[in-house]
């Protein structure tokens, strides 16, 4: 990597140097042209005097755009005068490496009367825009240290495919695949696979992918693909294991990422990451509606009970903050039969799984999952679905241990986490019912 | 993470313990029953007397099955005799929890004559062999490392859509989708986003994701879907950065993998990883050819000598031993027209990239990328291909800097370090045109 970063260049004053980089702005005065040079680390000046020597440097300036970008020979100076750290670039030789159109779709800098489609279509000018530039810093840096956890506690990395034969989890909602002279399925998520690691004998596995869900919502939090976290492990004692290892994996990566970002995401945020407490509190589905409607006289229909409404999730927020001083609730006791067959129940029929709430939007669903043979067969029956996940349920015939697993919605965590007002602006590039493009 | 691992056992000595793990064998002899427990970690002898006190024990071990799965309380002895790792479990409570069918499709620890379409079709048995779930955690730790060479270096990692709105890259080879009322594709590779992130102005991106071929050739290298390994960075001075960026995380992650995990792939897949010498060797394609005839009489036509014939590429392995004693070899001087329009040419017609081939395999296509305008307007017009990929085209249109980049497929790498004769057994799941399934 030989390319001079802006950061470093506080290491090469009264050097010669070349440098590349883009322009931020260009200010053409009587006397001196200040060109502001950018790259992702930082911003420098270059400084051009309009005299008889600089005759052709001028002139090139001239003709510059902002957005072009540059390779600069000249002297790194110092320059405690200079607002932009105190240094300037003064140029002996300007390559212009491309030239920008001097329109642009619209003004990167200000995207306040910008309407979001028009930045979508845009994206690529959109994310010029250093506050979304940054989301994805942040995505990857959280990322990393989500992985980093796991890694420190054995988990290995699989890759499961995303074509595959049968719409198994539920056939309304599965993208269909021209697949030579048949036809395939996009994976909604990579349950099966990471569950068939587990029957394999992986012991801990984890995947960080692409999920698709051909579901027509059109919502802040819905995308028709978007990057799933999704991890699964074995010889649990029960799904609490599972809530354990998912909430100490979040306190983590938060630690690492405040620490290694937290100023800039406050700068740019105005967000302050605040690293929860363990264990994180639980409730049980029940409790949580009784004490909504004593806490602030919230009441639903009985028969709408038997899941978090949409109002009552946003609630939690305030419940989790009110009574545990806590942004996380974990809630548990959900009816068996709105979840999936392959979430375990124990002998009454209750439920062993969670879903977990962070400021009142849910992130993840997690459970110990049904690993024995006839049980999950007749899971599978009662939903009708035995035929369709044949594959799947062989998986339990030869022996799997106990074990359980979670997925997190990493562009959901990441718009949470920052702040935004929608998934769109959390993905690179949103997928919708009605957007296929750029 | 409370489950003990069998690694860690030896802290446990004389110590009331619950053990979870997996029946690897059974003997059942007049006066004792051995019953051999594993994870993903180790192996551990539980020892059972069988004597009046002991009665339900060995009742319940006269039940098991190999591969079933147990919850073990007992007392953890120090035994020298025992010749696995000098210890026993003495059981005091031994619960199943998951009872293996006794009969398996095949015997996963002896797969000499089985067939690899039986393997794939059951791999969730043939992963269970200790050479074949080896492979993924080789992967796994080889992914993390080259991973961490790229953070390292301020990269940011991106996740891109699979779904795509037009058949870009080549029409022929694109899986079609169902997208509501009308038609997507996947992603072939993530090559036109990956460059948008560059004049997004990220600079430095990567991505570890699937890419789909839906190509009709049934080969020990193909797949319709792998992992790739996608690098792309801004402001470098020609494609001899890029090859220069890749030789230095390939050297990074071998050095680190054959620190952690050196003596188990010498042990399980007798292999040695070799830590490749910098620079890489590099020779044109003519040069090649030149040799390969005067060294080895390896003759072709004229005509063939626009690409690496198969043999060719085989024989870079000999080439590169012989003359460079060395496993990797770069090879460039392409002829501009068989290679896609997004590589850049000199102003000679000189394609500015590379194929890298180690041990007789390519692995990967690099280059620069061509990101002035009118240059990539014009080549996307001459391939016929500017209405297609017009969205493409915009992202140069507001400046965009010099940049290259590279892809690695995960799953070939694989292949090739371990010796692994072809790669769906490197791929979790290996699909094809003939595969989709489990």
């Amino acid at each position: 990597m030989n390319k001079i970063m802006i950061k470093d260049l506080k290491n090469y004053y009264e050097q010669n140097i070349e440098l590349q980089a883009t322009i931020d702005n260009i200010r053409n005065l009587q006397w001196v042209q200040f060109v502001i040079l950018k790259d992702s680390t930082g911003k420098v000046q270059m400084t051009i005097e309009k005299n008889d020597e600089n005759k052709e440097l001028v002139e090139i300036v001239n003709g510059l755009t902002i957005d072009s970008t540059l390779k600069v020979k000249g002297i790194l100076k110092e320059a405690p005068k200079v607002k932009m750290g105190g240094m300037e670039l003064i140029p002996e030789k300007i390559e212009i490496t491309s030239l920008s159109e001097e329109e642009k779709p619209f003004n990167y800098n200000d995207l306040n009367n910008v309407n979001l489609d028009t930045r979508l279509d845009y994206r690529f000018i959109d994310l010029r825009n250093e506050r979304n530039k940054m989301i994805f810093k942040v995505q990857s840096t959280l990322t990393r240290f989500l992985r980093e956890y796991l890694y420190n506690n054995n988990f290995t990395e699989i890759h499961t495919p995303k074509l595959i034969g049968a719409a198994s989890e539920s056939g309304s909602e599965v993208f269909e695949v021209k697949y030579f002279d048949r036809k395939a399925y996009l994976a909604q998520s990579p349950q099966f696979y990471k569950q068939m690691a587990i029957a394999s004998g992986f012991d801990r596995v984890f995947e960080v992918a692409p999920c698709f869900r051909a579901e027509n919502s059109n919502t802040s939090k819905h995308a028709t693909e978007f990057t799933s976290f999704d991890v699964e492990f074995a010889y649990i004692n029960s799904y609490e294991d599972v809530m354990q290892l998912e909430s100490e994996m979040i306190v983590y990566a938060f630690t690492k990422l405040k620490e290694e970002l937290g100023d800039e995401i406050k700068r740019v945020f105005d967000v302050d990451i605040n690293i929860p407490t363990l264990p994180f509190p639980c409730m049980t589905l029940s409790d949580i509606y009784k004490e909504l409607e004593e806490r602030y006289n919230y009441k639903v229909k009985e028969e709408e009970k038997v899941d978090l409404t949409t109002e009552a999730e946003k609630l939690c927020k305030r419940l989790a903050k009110d009574k545990f001083n806590h942004e996380f609730i974990f809630v548990v006791d959900f009816p068996a039969e709105k979840r999936a067959f392959y979430h375990m129940r124990d002998e009454n029929g209750k439920l062993l799984g969670y879903d977990l709430i962070w400021n009142g939007i849910e992130i993840t669903t997690g459970a110990e999952r049904e690993h024995r043979y006839e049980q999950i067969v007749k899971n599978a029956k009662e939903k009708g679905l035995d035929e369709d996940v044949k594959f799947y349920l062989e998986f339990f015939k030869y022996g799997c241990p106990p074990h359980g697993g979670f997925a997190i919605g990493l562009d959901r965590l990441t718009m949470l986490m920052l702040n935004i007002p929608t998934i769109k602006e959390s993905m690179f590039l949103f997928r919708g019912p009605n957007r296929l493009n750029p």
